[in-house]
């Protein structure tokens, strides 16, 4: 049986340095229903290394509990500045090791690709991006915070999309 | 008994998203003892991701084996563009979780600052410090490859200056 055709559960992930929002969802056929979504924030006392540590260990963690089937991240390629592009790095990677120890396939898509397939427009606010989150998983209130929002926006893309070969 | 009185193990890390540097000294006094040096070179056929997770892994695999007391690394600040400091980020992300994982307290030094430690020589060359960590640890040959001589002048940086208190 192809990826394509069993049920599939995506975790989205939008690594940031002071929030990393997650968001799951259970793919059955077109449907698609929202497991978990939040956000994993270091204390503000912690280390800069305990700070990824920390994302490593929230993702690590949301693996073992719903064991998904591929990870989905945003690709990254917009930055103030290198510092700034050096500490989402380190955000960055403590998910990817996290999914690559777990063997769970990665897949990236960039912020226009995920917000064409939530709104159908790529150049959408993220407050738009919400409200169609919101429709689209039958969720009672907006998904809040925007980062757990912007996690699910790319598990639903990879739902959309999930014929591409994991790229990472 | 402080850190400074009590023998130490440093292990030196010069991260890099192709090879990754490593060093380990023992420091009784004001001796110096190389304990293992050499690079952590992920396959070429692994994706990013299993790059990242193979240089977390063989971090991981060097603390639990020779249990340093520190983490002694280079800090980061020049960079080709931001594309290649944030790959750099998840390499040095993944050398960093390992770090904090284990516990171990984690500093930073700047390359010019391990170049002065070692040759007395902010500006000295690659090719002087692998001269001079030869001398310093009475090797037998010149450390190989430059990344491992880089991670063990970071080692003798911080057995030189650690008075400072953890600053990642």
């Amino acid at each position: 049986m192809s990826e394509n055709t069993k049920n599939q559960i995506i975790l989205g992930i939008d690594p940031g340095t002071q929030i990393t929002g997650y968001g799951l969802i259970l793919v059955e056929g077109h449907n698609q229903k929202p497991l978990d979504f939040g956000c994993i924030r270091p204390p503000k006392e912690c280390t800069p290394a305990e700070k990824y540590l920390a994302i490593f260990e929230g993702i690590d963690a949301l693996i073992k509990r719903y064991e998904p089937t591929a990870v989905s991240i945003e690709t990254q390629f917009f930055y103030k500045n290198a510092a700034t592009a050096l500490k989402l790095g380190m955000a960055r990677g403590a998910a990817l090791i996290a999914s690559a120890k777990n063997k769970i396939p990665i897949y990236e898509y960039a912020p226009k690709k995920a917000k064409l397939a939530v709104v159908g427009n790529g150049a959408a606010s993220k407050e738009q991006v919400q409200k169609m989150i919101q429709l689209l998983l039958k969720l009672a209130t907006l998904p809040e915070p925007q980062d757990a929002a912007d996690a699910l926006a790319l598990a639903i893309c990879h739902a959309h999309t999930s014929k591409f070969k994991a790229l990472l």
